[in-house]
Order: structure tokens, then C-alpha cells, then sequence
């Protein structure tokens, strides 16, 4: 299909999360920001691993102020780990996000990688647009989604937006959040977890309500969400799950926004590499990290099959 | 008793925390740092209220490196408060706190407050000398015993003294612990908490031991601990409760030093001022906050007929 009647198609019947029977064969790779670029590149191997033989990934710089420079980061970084073809998809407007050569550079790619920068940025400027439908389109047959820190937000069903981690424990705090992407469903992803403190925002979020699911990933660590039935840990930091299914009480609905939040009977587990969660049951599997390198082997062998 | 038969006494049979049949009679006050001391004092008003009338505080600035500075913001303080009698307690050696001087400085005191700065240097200078036991008569009379910051941490049985929160996820961080002054048993207490994103150290230093309960103030907000059977909150931010005690998983035991902590199965509490916490169910209760005046009124009334 050429790219205009895509643009077109997309305008008239958008590809939206909530869709019955959609396919969800994809796999998303949310990093907590500064991963490694120039190293082992341990994380963004494990993105290369996923885009199969001759895979094409897209790096969308849409939420940073310098996209020049991260540009040439993840380019350089990709190309080394034996990507063959790296494309920049830079946007400025949804103008561009609706674009004709929005989807030109999108035809074929097996992944789209969001870089770091500002959450609202991404989903004001691309939320619901052709680009958008057609990274879910990419999702749902069979590719990668991947963020690193903003980026890593977005893939939320909600995300948290506040910039500023001070008094996080007020009621009012926990309230700036916006709609993500939703490639995560059921799932309040945050970022820079360890690094920014933010388990007391983040407890704040879930408390509001307790069917979203929290999750926080340091610094140059990440989850693999497959098929959003489970995820992976993969990276030197932890993730923090924040299940607040089994609360027992919360002063959220009662007092006013300049309160300190109180929340009792948070479930809280901190996985590390190769440790599982699976998400309809809640529950977390310890995997030893020797055992990663076999995943790591086998989900390679699986994408170059495609 | 004169000062000198004091420390001779301290020094023949020095009260320690675990003596069978102590009578446990005081109060706890730990304060997770930057507490106000100009404004309002909140905090500093609930410590005051509890001395009794012709009350006499000790202010302890041995963990400090400006203790001059420090204590005349808390004399100011304190006299601001109403409190008749305060005095400074400057240490700079185990001789100065086994010295007859400390302990006639201590003489009649209702309470004790332990400034911030360094934990280590509190425990190792006061640790066991004549100042200690008398810091602990004075709690098994029924007094105060206070501290903001490291003054905070040292209350604990064991308490976490690694100066830099980088990596904390690490196993290796969490183990940077030392014996503290033991006031609050069965717990271990940290400050700054939200403030220096501590959740990982915290979560990592219970897993090394579940029995332990995690205590996290945060600046501003304290928790009064009473009878070493129950802790109320007090104060701007929350004080999370860590629970280990229903973990279902840690990798402590098995992983090497430098591997990321893993831990499934916490269970955290964020309470916020006027809520309870019994230590012997570890079981948090929710109290509105405007109850808190009365409380504190009462616990002044109650002070002042002793």
C-alpha cells in the first residue's frame, strides 16, 4: 500500500488499543533512561535481537530538544549491533506525524524506538495521527516497540508527567498524569526509578486506582513485555512492581490535594535481571541471571525466523 | 547522686537495651531531617510538649561538624517553645562522654535530642559510655529521646550508614549497616527518605533480614514512638513502613555482592500525620489528621502533671 493511501486509511479507521480482536503479537522494550549507547549496548541489543533478518528500526526523536545529537547516538549505536537499516523519523507537528513521508520511512520497519526528551511531546504530537496507527500497526504484527525514559512512559495506558519529584507525597502530586500510548495495557510505567525517588509518586498514582499496575525501571535497565502477557528484566538496576490491589486504605478520595497521602498494604516486588512477572496473575518468578543469555539466544533465533 | 559516683556506677554496669525487665517507660522521637525550626516547629513543639514542666532538654551535637551553629538554632528553638531549661551537649571523645561534666549536663533531664550529621559519630563516641547509659535512664523514666537526621537513624537497633544512594539496588549497598543506640527496637530507621529516593536501601536492608521492620521518615516528619509498642506520624511528608516479613523471594543469600537485589513480596505502608502504626501486629491504622491536636494536647496535659 502506497503511503498516501495509508495516511489516508489511518485518517478514516485509526488503529486504537481498545480495539477488539487486535492481535498484540509485538514486543515492547521499556527503559528507564540512560542505557548504555556506546558499550556493551546490553539493552539495545536486546531491541536489535528482536527486528529479525534485515531489520529496519525507526528512531523517532520527537520528544527531545536535541535530536540531532541522539539521532547520531542510536545510529551509530544500532548500526553497530548489526542493524542494517537505521531510520530517523523526526516530528515537529502532527502535520508531520499525518505525513506521506511519515509513512514512507515507517514501510517495512520491524521496530520504532521513542528516545528520552518529554512524555507530552510524544503523545500531543503524534497521539492518534497515521504515525501512530501505524506503529501500532507494526505492534500488532509482530514487531518491537521500544522507549528509553519519556519514552518509556508513553508506552503506559496513563503516565505520570509531573517534572519535579519534590513533595511527591501530596494527594495533588500523584494527580499529573496524561494518557499514554497504551501499548502496556494496565500498566503506570515510570522511569529514572531509583535515581529520581520516585516510589512515593508512583504509590501516590496507583492508589488512585489500584487495577493499574506499577511499574518502576532505573537507570540502564529495562522490561521485555511480550505479547502483554508478561514481562523480562533485562539491565544492571532493578524494576519495582507497585501492586496495590490488596490496599486497605487510602485517604486519596477523602482529603484534599495539599495532604500527605496514606495508603496501607502496597505489595511491592523488586525484580532484577531474568526475574519474570507475569501480569494476569500478578505474580513475579525469579529467573537466575545466567539463564538470560539463553533468552536473550533463543529470542534472536526466533526474530531472524520470521 | 553526684557526677562522679554516676560515672563510676555507668561504668561498673552500663544499662543496655536488652536488660531483662527495663521498664521502657519513654518516648521515642525520630525526625527524618530538615524539620522546621523557625516557623511553626511542629515536630520541635511535640518534643518540647512532652518534657513536663520545668522541663530540661540536652541538646547532643556530637554528630555534627558545625555544632555551634546547630545548636544555637535549636537553643533558640526550644526557648522559643517555652522550655525552661536547655543545654548543649558537645562531645568530641568517649572520654568527653564517660566525663562528669556530660553526666552533669545530663542531670534532671527530661529529654535528649541528637542532632544531625554523621550516625557514626554519635554511636562511636557515646556507644556504651557513662553518656549512653544515662541517655537511656532518662527514656526508662519516662523521658524524651529525640533525633532529626542521623540523630534519626541511630534510635534504630541497626542502622544504614552508606553515605551515596548511587546503586543502591545493589547487594552489596544494602549491607553498609552498624549497631545503632537501640531506643527503637526491631527496627530500622531511615531519613530524607522520598527526599534521597531510599526505597531500594531500605527494601535491600530488610531483606537481609526480615524480623527487622524498614522505617522511612521523610524531611520534616517524624514518628513518635511510644512505650516502644506503637508509632504515631507527625509532620509535612509520610513515614513508609517496610514489611518484609510476607517475602516470597530474595536473592540475597544466593547472588554475589555486585548483582542487583531481588525481592518479590514487600509489603509497604505510606502513612501520613495522625496515622498509627502497632509494631507488635505491624498493623497501620488511619486517624484523620485534625485529630492530632487533641492528641497532642493530651500528651502535653500528661507531661505537665508528671
Amino acid at each position: 500500500m502506497d503511503a498516501r493511501r495509508k495516511v489516508e486509511l489511518f485518517r478514516e479507521r485509526p488503529l486504537r488499543p481498545g480495539r477488539p480482536r487486535a492481535p498484540h503479537k509485538g514486543t515492547v522494550v521499556a527503559i528507564g533512561g540512560h542505557e548504555d549507547r556506546v558499550g556493551d549496548k546490553h539493552i539495545l541489543r536486546a531491541v536489535a535481537d528482536r527486528l529479525g533478518r534485515d531489520g529496519k528500526i525507526v528512531v523517532c526523536t520527537v520528544a527531545t530538544a536535541e535530536p540531532q545529537e541522539l539521532w547520531k547516538e542510536y545510529e551509530a549505536a544500532f548500526r553497530a549491533l548489526g542493524v542494517k537499516h537505521v531510520y530517523r523519523l523526526d516530528i515537529e507537528s502532527r502535520e508531520d506525524a499525518s505525513s506521506e513521508r511519515a509513512m514512507r520511512i515507517l514501510e517495512g520497519a520491524s521496530g520504532v524506538f521513542f528516545t528520552g526528551g518529554d512524555q507530552l511531546k510524544i503523545t500531543s504530537q503524534i497521539g492518534d495521527t497515521p504515525t501512530c496507527s501505524r506503529v501500532r500497526e507494526i505492534y500488532e504484527q509482530g514487531g518491537v516497540v521500544a522507549g528509553t525514559s519519556a519514552g518509556a512512559s508513553v508506552m503506559s495506558e496513563t503516565m505520570l508527567v509531573s517534572n519535579s519529584e519534590e513533595e511527591s507525597y501530596r494527594i495533588k502530586s500523584a494527580l499529573l498524569m496524561a494518557p499514554g500510548l497504551g501499548f502496556a495495557s494496565d500498566m503506570l510505567i515510570d522511569q529514572h526509578f531509583s535515581e529520581r525517588g520516585r516510589m512515593a509518586r508512583l504509590v501516590g498514582a496507583i492508589s488512585q486506582n489500584p487495577r493499574v499496575l506499577g511499574v518502576g525501571i532505573d537507570e540502564n535497565t529495562a522490561l521485555i513485555l511480550e505479547h502483554d502477557r508478561s514481562f523480562r528484566v533485562l539491565g544492571a538496576g532493578a524494576v519495582y512492581v507497585v501492586d496495590g490491589s490488596k490496599t486497605t486504605h487510602s485517604n486519596i478520595g477523602e482529603a484534599d490535594a495539599e495532604e500527605t497521602l496514606s495508603t496501607f498494604g502496597i505489595i511491592v516486588h523488586m525484580l532484577s535481571q531474568g526475574d519474570i512477572f507475569d501480569l494476569s496473575t500478578r505474580t513475579p518468578t525469579a529467573h537466575p541471571p545466567e539463564a538470560m543469555e539463553k533468552v536473550e539466544a533463543a529470542a534472536k533465533r526466533g526474530a531472524a525466523g520470521r
